[in-house]
């Protein structure tokens, strides 16, 4: 480990090219790697340093950022770490909870230092004010590495020590993420089957991202208080217009999986009395019929 | 038919409710109809007049609105309508653009003149400025009941004279909006099993909300110009991000059905070469795919 300012990157895909990029515009010795080395060009152009390995990379900085595949891709790049190693690894790779608790288990055998974390913007916010990442992890840590990471931009939210908190929130994001591209495109594809334009759809169907916050903030506030009752609208109701679009999709030979996935689990809503009941009891329903407790 | 300004509303259900309560609020004369009753009580007491049934409600006002369960209600309350009736029947009970054509030739038999619509906005905001609703038939219909249908507030539109238009609209977008309550509840489900107070969660979900609208005209934009290269995420990653909130969501036995089968809408598109796009394709993709042609 060196005493300066200089950060490691690895993982040269679009989010790591946008993280190496901010390091280099903020100042920092850059050190990258990549699997496919070529993805560095650009970069070392602009002054980066391309590491043969990853070992060599997390050995000339006092931080190194993963943004890799997952944390299997982490712990494979960094296999060859020796023991007694010093830095510390700060891995932005996606992964579940239990994936950063493994991580950072296997880091403690290294002597390494670890922090998990996970970027919430995309790409071309990094290094800019809109970027957000959350961090978990030692508090100690955070601060000692703290000005490095600024170099990304935005706002950096250390959320505490628990290592799993950041991809917990991670996790619960990209699941509504997931589903809302999951809609869009298939509602999209439903107004093509009707003749109906893009544009012409979009003009309506962007005020449903305005009703999914107002939705989120009435249903984490249901949720806090344990009530369910006086909603704006049913999970009756909702039963009664996945039919209806089921029926429309199913019209035109159109793939209604995802949205016939939902309806089932509405449906065991209502079976289980809960029809006249708000939106939030999905969540709190589904959160009391889980098949298996919690196993890491 | 009465020459006067009286609207008859069938269905007394919340949106029915609000309906009525607006047109009384607006001065119209109102007589109301539900399968049961007394859910009419507190409009009559408001000076609505209770019919016996539907046919006589419709034989009371130049104007009858239904709101009931689906079309299938309504031509079962109006069954005993006798052929060359007079008057019209807007209709904004839910249903598909099949279903709204299977109304309209049902009334040109029984001689009334037949509009369909769409709600789009919550009950609490009928009689307001924050209403919108959707209409498609003849434009002189239309134009004849502009003066009544404004009773329910905000924003009437006429979106064409093909009778299924607006149901068309009403479906893609009930499509985008449940998968959207779907993914909201799953994510809070998720976030609770990892220990995350709901209003915690809130505070970084409320955005994804304004990204769906970012990512809205976005997709119509990749659509009308049918070009998904340069995408901000791509299809693949969507993939990945799918992959690792099952795990998450398996760790913890929580239902993940919904998202499975967005992820395999998702690999078969990769599977397809489009890995690489964003995620438009992927509404093109299912449209592409379609098991029959449109049947209605």
């Amino acid at each position: 480990m060196t005493d300066d300012n200089t950060i490691s990157i690895l993982g040269l895909g679009p989010m790591g090219r946008a993280l190496a990029t901010a390091a280099l515009a903020a100042g920092h010795p850059t050190v990258v790697w990549n699997r496919t080395p070529d993805r560095a060009a650009p970069l070392v152009e602009r002054g980066a340093v391309l590491a043969p390995t990853a070992a060599d990379a997390l050995g000339r900085a006092p931080v190194t950022v993963c943004c890799l595949l997952d944390h299997d891709a982490v712990r494979a790049a960094l296999a060859d770490v020796p023991d007694g190693s010093d830095g510390t690894l700060v891995n932005l790779s996606s992964g579940h909870a239990g994936a950063a608790r493994e991580t950072r288990a296997w880091a403690d055998r290294r002597g390494l230092r670890y922090l998990d974390g996970a970027i919430l913007t995309p790409a071309p916010t990094i290094g800019t004010p809109a970027a957000t990442i959350l961090y978990s992890g030692p508090r100690a840590t955070f601060e000692r590495h703290r000005p490095a990471l600024a170099a990304f931009g935005g706002t950096a939210l250390h959320l505490g020590e628990e290592i799993g908190t950041a991809a917990a929130y991670e996790m619960a994001l990209l699941d509504l993420f997931t589903m809302s591209v999951g809609g869009l495109t298939h509602a999209f594809a439903l107004a093509a089957a009707e003749g109906i334009p893009p544009a012409s759809f979009a003009r309506f169907a962007a005020g449903i991202g305005t009703l999914l916050t107002d939705m989120t903030g009435r249903v984490a506030g249901q949720l806090a208080a344990d009530d369910f009752s006086s909603p704006v609208n049913t999970i009756a109701s909702a039963g009664s217009a996945i039919a209806h679009v089921r029926a429309a999709a199913a019209a035109h030979g159109l793939d209604d999986e995802p949205l016939g996935a939902v309806g089932r689990i509405v449906d065991r809503a209502v079976a289980a009395g809960h029809g006249a009941d708000g939106y939030a009891r999905l969540a709190r329903f589904l959160a009391d019929t889980r098949s298996v407790p919690a196993s890491t």
